[in-house]
């Protein structure tokens, strides 16, 4: 490299406080599915990710429920029992594939990102 | 649960050919800034992350690295020597900052992650 020419540095450096969240929206398909070989409705998966790790909004994990049901992955039955109906979600044989598919797309993924960590500067 | 009514199941089962597309983009701002120690320019960097495991499109690499610079964890040079100027990315003492704190997001995930594949059914 000859003649640099010093381009001007931005003047606000921020920290994006989304990456995280960013991060996280990447496999919250595949660890919802893992919460679903038996039946639950949205409040309690939305608990559950939280005991997980995964601080979920209900606004962010319904869109993923109704896109996997479309997708036929999941099932869902309705329980009048209660005072309230109640829609109970569940992994369905399509949906047994695709996690399948998902948790080996995600050691990939962990793997290659580990290993660029580690190699750091060349 | 008593009174279950079963919904329609959804007559087009499809796996989703992006997804794994969509686990690697949580983590390319955090592999791209491990590679800008040294100053490399875009396609240096789109052949870096392709060895690493990170397929990427220019197209979707550069809105990352223009964010970046504007968030200042970037700075840029022009090279004008050579037949066609090129411009060179390099991590900024703030960058290096924002790829601690996305390493160590990075762990939280991946381990958050890891433990609820583990657990599987309850």
């Amino acid at each position: 490299m000859e003649e640099v020419v010093e381009a001007a540095p931005s003047p606000m450096p921020t920290l994006d406080p989304h990456v995280e969240a960013e991060l996280r929206r990447g496999v919250l398909t595949l660890v919802t599915l893992t919460l679903l070989d038996q039946p639950r409705y949205g409040y309690d998966l939305v608990r559950l990710l939280s005991q997980a790790g995964f601080e979920v909004e209900e606004g962010t994990l319904y869109p993923i429920l109704r896109r996997l049901e479309q997708q036929g992955t999941l099932t869902s039955t309705w329980d009048t029992a209660g005072a309230r109906p109640r829609k109970y979600y569940r992994i369905s044989e399509e949906g047994l594939r695709l996690r399948d598919d998902l948790a080996t797309a995600w050691r990939r993924v962990r793997d290659a990102t580990d290993a660029a960590l580690e190699g750091g500067t060349p």
